[in-house]
């Protein structure tokens, strides 16, 4: 059975019930939504291109949740809460199979983040997914990148480089059989499914001086902090947050994979070290890893300092598409 | 010279002032805008592909400026002022005499519609330029496909099937000789730089009951409301707005062009008959063509009545994707 592209967006998009702020949703030009009184509205863009975000063998499912968690991240990253998004889907072929485990991953995650799709348009092409995602912070309470002081502390949230290695070994570039089992999957399911750190983001915010989330690599993206700052900073490498599989390839590849690998989708941020116990005291309650990873200093750059006290410079290297 | 993602994006995207309502523009996770608190946000996406929704050689100023246009088309179907946008690009290198010539387009349409880029990503991949626009309007005012009525008049602006007539000029699916220089570079400009009808969407807003803009084809844009508001259609053939090259084109090909070309990105609009003075000398205000072509009726589905009388049913056949 071949469906057209309203009877398609019917069946897989439509949402049913009426929905918190979403006046019109699917099904008209446009759609039409609330923004309380006190709070601001933050938007972002992310397109996910096979080939490019994700290799062509992806399943479906993995496809839909990540386009849809790399947009939420970027939100989280300013603090935001999560409310609506808009989807662009681009496909070769109507093909409803993929649509519809497709759909399940933008579902699987939708329900935990309490985000709703109202509205965008599919398109015949090579497979490519654009959201646009929104949501509210409160007048003002937005966390920028150009916050940084000098003395801030620098976090990191999760751990870095696990998604870098689970591409190295979807893609064969490293033989799965050197990773044990669940060391494999917990690789692949941060790289096809990462979970935006999205309750952290906006309930640390208060307390924060800047944010970013880190998508191109843990030195590009501090970089562009930095940048944004006019500071530099010093990041001891041996307090760099990692698992046991991406540790194991830091002692015998060096630090790429954690400093420059990307597709982390973990939060980096800076807050002045008088925010030390509250900052932690809320990671703990939201069983959110954390790690202080070195402090923001005037001198521009990033110095990265080894455990016998060595210094390199970053050399702000990351995922860029041109 | 070679510039990166980011190089790019502040040569071409970043706006150098300060923009009403944005709190944070183009250069962090994502932007902050400022929604008034007696406005409604109003959200469209729409893509174009090259070599699908515009041929490989068009220009890449035409395909900016018509990528925004069409976005626009959609606020204004609403009733709702356009305001900001979000821009994800997809090109497969980055050529910058070829994003020079693109953000001319965009930046001709934003400086008439008083619109500003805020935020969005750039990917390597196929041509493809996907749009994400933002627009108010006064809390409940927005016009929705459902509120058709019937009595009610069918109006359309300007004049329909000159874009489609204008592919077909370009892809030598018809021969560009028959028709003379003007009637020629009309056709092309209003496929390549379609003007939307955001002025006279949101003065008539008030005055109206339903509403759509004209892009799949006018009998299957008319479908969209009459399904929407469950009701049927009369329309009178020759009351339709044609340019004198399309009309010829009826004479000798049927309707074809001007019911289900597509692309003309006019609106169709339905308003109690008690509103014609009203409407009509808004429209004359603007200077904007308008048209009655019909009446709302409770049977469902469209008619066609001929000049002779004779009636036959619109198919509703228009361009979809799949």
């Amino acid at each position: 059975m071949s469906l057209g592209e309203f009877e398609l967006i019917d069946r897989y998009f439509r949402q049913p019930q009426p929905r918190p702020g979403v006046v019109v949703g699917v099904g008209d030009d446009a759609a039409v939504i609330d923004v309380p009184a006190d709070r601001q509205l933050v938007v972002t863009a992310d397109t996910l291109v096979t080939g490019v975000h994700f290799p062509a063998s992806t399943e479906p499912g993995d496809v839909g949740y990540k386009s849809l968690a790399v947009n939420l991240s970027d939100l989280g990253a300013m603090g935001a809460i999560p409310r609506w998004y808009l989807l662009s889907l681009t496909m070769p072929e109507a093909d409803e199979s993929w649509l519809a485990d497709f759909t399940e991953g933008l579902r699987a995650l939708e329900s935990v983040e309490g985000v709703t799709l109202v509205g965008g348009d599919m398109t015949r092409g090579p497979l490519a997914v654009s959201i646009q995602a929104m949501g509210l912070v409160r007048r003002g309470a937005a966390v920028l990148r150009a916050g940084a002081e000098v003395g801030d502390d620098v976090y990191v949230t999760g751990t870095l480089g696990d998604a870098a290695l689970g591409l190295k070994l979807i893609t064969g570039e490293l033989p799965r059989t050197e990773f044990g089992d669940d060391a494999l999957a917990r690789c692949i399911e941060r790289l096809n499914r990462p979970r935006p750190r999205t309750v952290a983001g906006y309930s640390l915010a208060p307390f924060l001086h800047a944010m970013i989330d880190c998508s191109d690599g843990f030195v590009a993206d501090l970089g562009h902090v930095l940048r944004a700052s006019g500071r530099g900073a010093e990041i001891e490498l041996a307090s760099l947050p990692l698992s046991a599989a991406v540790r194991r390839m830091v002692e015998t590849e060096g630090w790429g994979l954690p400093l420059s690998g990307g597709d982390d989708y973990e939060l980096i941020f800076t807050a002045a070290p008088s925010q030390r116990s509250v900052i932690n005291g809320i990671a703990d309650t939201l069983h959110c890893s954390l790690t202080c990873v070195g402090r923001i200093v005037d001198e521009p750059g990033i110095r990265l300092i080894a455990a016998d006290g060595t210094v390199k410079a970053g050399d702000l290297h990351g995922y860029t598409h041109f």
